[in-house]
């Protein structure tokens, strides 16, 4: 994680070769960084970009959860509810700067953001159902919120990926910027939200979204058991030892 | 009902004239079809379509509601309530393929489907204050699910009905098909459900609607009381006997 | 206020110069006044508009929140909260007939009322951040509940004021109408709401906003001693200073 401060914004980018996917370590990192920011009385924002080309986050690493140890992966889940703990109940204004793809958790990064700007050509979305896992009903909380029930409901079946176009038209991005203006656009989109007083704006999104990370609190446990169990199943597992080999033959092939 | 399997997929075509209306008989006859077709572990999707040119369903019979025999009226209403138990929280894929009017219980049952495409030039829309009658919450959760809580409470209140192109441009259905194209294109739509492991899809599916399921489950025998109670009433009776009277008369007129 | 019927509909029209800012006094006479005609077995339907020119209404009378008797404060909170719960829960049908400027709780009763036109040029939302202050809850829900989660969210944490183009865009207003045709076309819109049985509206609006309202009765002392606690706390005391110092500047100016 490559983690700087310009003046009272903190900019994190994602630096983990090739694909920025999330295992427990690099969660754990995720974490610290966001928790230390956060603490940081003069820190007012934070962007979250990535540091690789055409690669925002590949989102969690399959083989963190492919023929797992159980204590691990009890672990691995924990730092991933406390990542969406942290950025959608986050107290500093947050934009994700989407400078490429962003699926399963990637995409989850982002739309824990207060606002997402994106660069064309790449896409986004909660593909879960297309490995055959399930988002969470955190992670379908948070998209439910940011386009509405119907299509939430519809992309998250079919584990859709939306371009950069369709995620514009349907809400689930804010803009479209090119890659080299990408930032300066996050420093502006800041600038719009430092306009109004900090505690007002806190105050305000926190009784927006608090009900949902107050859910995650109260069924937590459940959460990971539930994780846990579905993950550990002999099917999953065996569809996830056929997709992984599928991505071996790509890479050689 | 005629109902036939085309290998993985059931068609259910509503055969009932003059206009698909939905008394206890169908009702039950409709609710055995879709359980029989939920249990066949060789069917993945549904399609309802009508079987008669112009209507897809008429909705509710309101001669069950006129002058109504107290136990039948239960027994019927507990009826509507599995039909929507039995569609919006479906297993299989299912497709609604509208080719004909689908006002009030024939809306009902479109948007308890995962997709919806309809013929041009016909209606649809949860029509009931239109007869002095009242859509009950958990009809008020599906169509708020489906278009938004604004324009739910809107459509609801004026009992609108919507134009197919209307309907389309607010979400109420999901594309605008020729009707000689329905059948093709709603097994077209199938085949992208299909193309997701079934469980992933069935448990995100679950996740979504489940909440709402439960609620009238935990409500069950106050919501039949209401209607029944309501139904009973001698202004509506009064307003349910005008309003057939009118019918009669466009009929002979 | 000015109030009249004529036939069925009552209107009020807003007459507090200079910009019709909501006092104890005049939320008081303003609740009066909509209670009346929710009593009037006669009085189907309610149009609020402005009497005053460019100005709908202003919002909460800053004033009451500077330097305030905490009993008074009290007092005028639980009147903010009555009239929410009296336009929001109303059986009549209402229009606001937007001629001006709408802020804050400007918006929010337009928000309350079942459908809303707006005049062009003006600017509405709850632009209660913009001040240093908080939109409480229930205004959150309200918009919400018209323009969705993501959408109101945003708005709120910005304290965004729309243009009349932009609200109609968003779904904040229903319709842009010349100033001179506003009340014609209040008139118009009341009487499709009347096409359907009163009663069948009334229950049909009921069941979607009614757990919104038992929301604020269930929370409501809690409610009060949040908004008295946070405004008067030292930090808002001096900002309020500071913004009606900038007020008398510009006026003076």
């Amino acid at each position: 994680m490559l983690t700087f401060k310009e003046s009272c914004i903190g900019v994190m980018k994602l630096s983990k070769p090739p694909v920025n996917s999330l295992n427990l370590e690099y969660l754990t990192e995720f974490n610290i960084a966001i928790e230390k920011l956060e603490n940081d009385k003069s820190c007012r924002g934070v962007i979250i970009t990535s540091a690789l080309p055409k690669i925002f986050s590949a989102g969690l690493d399959i083989l963190e959860m492919y023929q797992p140890n159980t204590d691990r992966l009890r672990q691995f889940w924990t730092q991933v509810q406390q990542l969406w703990i942290n950025l959608y109940g986050s107290q500093v204004a947050t934009v994700a700067a989407i400078n490429g793809h962003a699926p399963a958790g990637g995409c989850l990064v982002s739309l824990s953001c207060d606002y997402r700007i994106m660069a064309p050509n790449y896409t986004i979305g909660l593909n879960e159902t297309q490995l055959g896992i399930v988002a969470p009903f955190w992670f379908s909380d948070t998209i439910t919120n940011t386009i509405g029930f119907r299509k939430a409901e519809r992309a998250l079946q079919l584990g859709y990926m939306f371009t950069t176009d369709e995620a514009k038209a349907c809400g689930l991005i804010d803009k479209i910027v090119p890659p080299d203006q990408i930032m300066a656009v996050a420093h502006e989109e800041m600038k719009k939200m430092f306009a109004v007083p900090d505690f007002a704006r806190q105050i305000t999104k926190n009784q927006c979204r608090k009900q949902f990370i107050d859910k995650l609190h109260a069924k937590r446990d459940a959460d990971t058991d539930n994780f846990v169990n579905f993950i550990t199943k002999d099917s999953i597992q065996k569809a996830m030892g056929k997709y992984l080999e599928s991505l071996k033959k790509r890479k050689s092939g």
